[in-house]
């Protein structure tokens, strides 16, 4: 113990005994900067993210209780949340719960039959999805409030992408099998993404382009909604505006038949105006709720009684009744198209999962709790697995359904099982009572959920913020709109990934300036009143990686500013530029690349008789100057903490010259 | 005057009157951070670089002189450099530059020769590569020690990508028009390069990218000189190392003849061992760099003399002399293959002037001077152009040559002038002298330029420096040796921009602590000596841009961080966390996503009954906090300029709780 501490006292500069305890600045912190421990390896790193991809999380249902039962406990509980809530789960929530469940069925039945239509399936294909996937939700996942079935945007997304394989008009057989396969296959890119922690990957699509996104979206299911709306015979498949305005100007030439527009233009308002007057009275949410129901039931009747059909009125006609059949054996993963079903799996799978944790989210929020990200992935996936095994195609969390949940007093998933049954009950009963349904009323209740998809307020302010975040947005909302939903995201995906690369290519560099009686030093571009001093210029890389990419770019930029400012102060012989502090703190981490561009800094400079100092290096940006010899190059007496002490070191080193500011 | 003086005693918080000059901190610094100037707006930012790429740059030539003449004067000594050397150049340089011609020229065509056979050329367009282009760029170029000419890498770069449209050895004039069109693209990009200042571009190949890709060249340029030193008649047209290895395999089963693999393996010993002698005494450098002409004369008389040609020595033949023809009439912009050969050309430039302004600025570092990246980008284009009209393909700077032609102690692109003038007269005169070299002696002198393509030592470096870079370096030479050169490109470049993407997917957040007796904050990890007080923690976000791609990581990495430190700090409740302090000063930029991040933070921070206070943002980032709103919410008043400020605001506000540390 005697002997390490002489050692330290040997060797003042590396240890802490280097400070003087009098509270000034210590004697000399380039020892602190150059004998700083090494940073974790890569392969430290890579242990670490891969460790803790594999380690069980810390669960607060875990007491300490001893021995393996409660370790199982612990884990189960971790799978299934339902274990932890359901020990104190009371009456009361039971009651809140059947009421919360019946309000979504009411408003879950229609869409989901509207949203079947959407994805070009058969009615009772919507209603499969409203069954299972909440089922199996209402045990995994860790949101109390959300909804889980089938959404608009989704129906959209799969309908558009798999019906470019196969005609669903023409092989409904084959497409329902496409479709099972991409739900199973989205299920098993849920979990996997919960499993390895890759939850980041919905993170791509940015906020910006989800606003983009979303409108777009919205605009091209409206869109598609004209065929149910004008009743027409023949329409596109393609999703796009200029397609869809093709296709309803020829439809146009045919005869065609005003009921339907008239039933859909009716109900639409009445679902509107019901919506409107439930968001002025509180207490009346439930008519909002129950109107699209109510809407079906009406118009149902009034063609049987009219007999409405016979006068070109398109109906339903035959559902299929009875509980979800499995489609275990239609899941094909050796099929021709399997890599085809893959690829649409990984872009429904992320837009569900962003869906629903957006919609988790929010609501989390409000009520004052947090979601388990890569826990909601792995119940959103499992859902889905289930769900393609009982002819269920890509469920997910929907925002109209969860705003209702929550407006109707759910207290946890139990209402989605409530939901589940009432829907089952439907299936099994009711289904008969559909067939005289106008096709038109499910198209004003798909386009009465389409305005909360637009949030025009939301862009305005993006565009106010962040020009460049405006233009992902747009770049979706346009690709969407007049090329496909794969164009919009690809566009999103495509400028989002540009700017990064962008703002990595040009760094800002800026001229740093002493704030006046401090030790502060700050950018003169941003605070004015910074001062800066002829002979030592102080000058920040204001990049977190100075690499190959912006290496030069940056070496440029130094070297511009820096002979600028001699051809300036030739004129006043006594204010040459005599040394120039580069400011690092930014700077974590730097390449092969950005260590040549240092050392070619360090040497131009030299050849105009200009010293060079470094101030504040990050952890690997110091390690890797080390490796490289740069520090060697530059002189040890060089590297500063900060940049205080860094113009201190100059000046003393260059006596005679002082501070003039 | 008066009124706006007493305006600045009236708002003292925003003004330098806020400062106390006793030489302490500021009394409020927060009001200079949310009242700085706006930063330049994206159309500013636009408009400026755009500017910038149009403005004529300053010429140290132009001294001041008056009128239209000179202002003349300056722009054509800009675009010509040579009307600015040539004024003060004298008699001893230009016998210097004619010694270094002759030197330059006798290891220029035996070089030319071999590299127009591997670019699957006949031998002469080699040799007229090494006319017209030298003299182009002798007049535009900024270097003056760099040697202008056909070079390996370009060589099997062009010849591997054409022949997959059109095989040279069955249609060899389609061939010839499409390296023609490929090659006056490839200047006419290399133009564009420099006018619209895009050498950023050629920054996109990391050094450790070019160092393994100029590895791999290397040997693939190696293996296929296995044709002409084995004399094998068959031989693929791939590049890769298993299907050489193969056509060489197959080949051992025709019948070879060993005197081209002996006169090829004697004349590479001979070059090899004089290059040893000129490097080991440098007056004798002279005897390396006539070796190789003095091989084709030595083996060509010994052909000639044994009659060896007709025992299976495979030999050149006809040579066509005379200078260049004119090519104009075989580019072709209109033709099916443009698209492809636009391809070809990019990756020709690029590939061109990044090996090119390598060689230049590693001997003009030597000589002191500094080069022009955006002109000498001219200037090869300009070269290039007016070769793809004269029959030649693409040229650049030769690392081999170069070097030959500044030991020969060239002063200035003359020497390129009397080596073009050399290689004319050689064209016009002893064409016929060279129908009986044998192809195994082209084969060895391009042998003997490939080592210094290959640096292990540098590869060895780039691992123990940075394990990243090492991996960007092996995919390029693993991609080009397996696969193709363009593979290679591709992978480098793949891996490359991955590792920016994930620096900015994954950034570091430090927890910061106080260097004893100082104001300094500083990363735990980093500095171990700095000190953490319970009640504030201080987190660095280690990232300049804030954005979608990170906003939700860094949010969960600094609530696990909170949640922990309140987890344990529970146990001694006086040491309960009452702050955070976010450290922003490396965030340059934030996004939308990045500003919903931010307050999420805040919010969660806040329901668990913490402060949380901003110190430093960048210039952007606070801007779009301010626009965003969330200045708002956090307050203004939790915004400080630096962390010390902000951990004494933080201390102040909750009284009572002292520092521990």
């Amino acid at each position: 113990m005697e002997s390490s501490m002489a050692a330290a006292v040997e060797m003042p500069v590396t240890t802490v005994s280097a400070f003087d305890v009098s509270g000034r600045r210590p004697a000399t912190t380039a020892g602190l900067v150059l004998n700083s421990p090494d940073p974790p390896s890569l392969r430290e790193e890579l242990v670490g993210v891969v460790g803790k991809a594999f380690r069980p999380r810390r669960t607060s249902g875990g007491d300490g209780g001893a021995g393996r039962c409660a370790w199982a406990l612990t884990a189960l509980q971790a799978v299934f949340p339902v274990l932890q809530w359901g020990r104190t789960y009371t009456l009361k929530s039971f009651r809140s719960d059947v009421m919360a469940g019946l309000t979504l069925a009411s408003l879950g039945i229609p869409q989901s039959i509207g949203y079947a239509n959407l994805a070009k399936l058969d009615p009772q294909y919507g209603l499969y999805t409203s069954v299972v996937p909440p089922l199996i939700y209402a045990v995994m996942g860790t949101s109390r409030e959300i909804a889980i079935g089938p959404v608009a945007v989704v129906s959209l997304l799969l309908s558009s992408m798999v019906q470019k394989i196969v005609d669903p008009a023409t092989d409904p057989v084959t497409y329902r099998t496409l479709v099972f396969t991409v739900t199973f296959l989205a299920g098993i890119f849920q979990v996997s993404f919960g499993l390895f922690r890759l939850g980041f990957l919905v993170d791509f699509l940015s906020h910006a382009a989800i606003v983009g996104f979303m409108g777009g979206a919205a605009i091209v299911i409206g869109l598609q909604q004209l065929k149910g709306l004008l009743g027409l015979s023949r329409f596109t498949n393609s999703t796009d505006v200029v397609s869809v305005a093709k296709a309803v100007f020829s439809a146009l030439h045919d005869p065609w038949h005003p009921g339907n527009f008239f039933i859909g233009c009716s109900f639409l308002i009445f679902i509107l105006a019901t919506r409107f007057i439930g968001r002025r009275y509180k207490k009346l949410f439930w008519l909002s709720a129950i109107s699209p129901l109510l809407s079906v039931v009406l118009s149902t009747a009034a063609v049987y009684a009219t007999r409405a059909d016979k006068h070109g009125v398109k109906i339903i006609r035959e559902v299929h009744a009875g509980l979800n059949p499995s489609s275990v054996k239609q899941i094909q993963l050796n099929g021709p198209y399997t890599t085809e079903c893959a690829k649409i799996a990984v872009i429904c799978a992320v837009i569900a999962l962003t869906e629903a944790i957006a919609v988790g989210r929010s609501f989390a929020s409000i009520r004052g709790y947090k979601l388990d990200g890569n826990k909601e992935m792995i119940a959103m996936g499992c859902s889905n697995i289930a769900g393609s095994m009982s002819s269920c195609y890509v469920a997910t969390g929907s925002f109209s359904r969860t705003a209702v949940n929550f407006s109707a007093g759910a207290r946890s998933t139990v209402s989605n099982i409530v939901m589940a049954i009432t829907v089952f009950i439907a299936l099994e009963l009711f289904m008969k009572l559909l067939y005289y349904t106008p096709m038109a009323v499910l198209a004003s209740i798909i386009l009465s959920a389409l305005p909360g998809l637009i949030d025009i307020r939301e862009a305005w302010s993006i565009w106010k913020v962040d020009k460049m975040d405006f233009l992902i947005c747009l770049g979706a909302f346009i690709g969407v709109l007049f090329g496909s939903v794969e164009i919009g995201l690809g566009v999103a995906l495509a400028i989002s990934f540009a700017k990064i690369i962008i703002q990595s290519i040009r760094p800002q560099v800026e001229v740093l300036g002493r704030l006046q009686g401090t030790n502060i030093f700050c950018s003169v571009r941003q605070y004015p009143v910074a001062c800066r001093t002829p002979a030592i210029q102080v000058i920040r890389i204001d990049t977190s990686f100075l690499c190959f990419i912006n290496a030069t770019f940056i070496k440029e930029r130094i070297m511009e500013w820096v002979m600028a400012e001699v051809e300036t102060s030739n004129e006043k012989a006594r204010e040459r530029v005599q040394s120039v502090v580069l400011d690092m703190s930014n700077v974590v981490n730097i390449d092969t690349s950005g260590l040549v561009g240092l050392e070619e800094i360090h040497q131009d400079l030299l050849s105009m008789g200009i010293q060079m100092a470094i101030a504040g290096p990050g952890w690997q940006a110091i390690q890797k100057m080390k490796l490289g010899h740069v520090v060697d190059r530059v002189g040890e007496e060089w590297i500063f903490l900060t940049v205080s002490e860094a113009v201190e070191g100059c000046l003393t080193a260059h006596k005679g010259s002082a501070m003039e500011c």
